[in-house]
């Protein structure tokens, strides 16, 4: 399968007209990111989630387990007790996106020093130039 | 070496405190994602690069491309010609997130259908409960 940005249909007004654009850019935001990373060690409630990505507001984290939800990553399990208790799972299909995502979090975390000196050199770079 | 969003330094404000959730931003910006891609292919010149991508700006091209040279990932050489010719390619560290980059694309556009089929799941769930 060739993956390529030229044969991306770029109209992305509609979700019909480029689903795979969409469904990447829900895989890689910032929050679905951490949540998927997060759910690959077991289920967890709302709160527990919350807790474990830190800085994220209540609003942010509902509307990031909806979109995954809907596009079939993320499981939702409501249990009819008082009070309510929701619980939050990778379903087959997240638990292979979850993979990929850890992945390219793991490689960054793993070369994190190589990004490091490559700014180093390019700042030392730049600021010769500029005061040359 | 875990990977997990809980031991992820939350202070977005400086890069120094948190490069790793950074890079991983560039990695996956929606740019970001194309360039690294289209480069897996060879080198390009800018305009070969923006012909390929699509609809970007020249503005957001550039910037993603400088983003891309600092952090180590893309080598940008200009040639001291009449008319001025720069080619844009990967190094090695680019190639090694290029690959990660592409296998994340890959997946999914492999798993597209069941995307699509889930997101069809899911909003007639929502509407049979809406209309009961």
């Amino acid at each position: 399968m060739s993956v390529s940005a030229s044969n991306v249909n770029w109209n992305t007004a509609g979700e019909a007209m480029c689903p795979y654009r969409l469904v990447l850019e829900h895989l890689t935001s910032r929050w679905g990111v951490l949540v998927l990373i997060e759910l690959r060690e077991g289920s967890k409630r709302f709160s527990e989630l919350r807790r474990a990505i830190g800085r994220v507001s209540e609003k942010m984290l509902t509307q990031t387990l909806q979109i995954l939800e809907r596009d079939g990553f993320v499981h939702r399990d409501a249990k009819p007790i008082i009070p309510p208790r929701v619980d939050y799972s990778l379903t087959e299909l997240g638990r292979e996106a979850a993979e990929q995502v850890a992945g390219l979090a793991k490689w960054t975390e793993h070369r994190i020093q190589n990004v490091i000196h490559a700014r180093e050199q390019y700042d030392k770079a730049r600021a010769e130039k500029a005061s040359s």
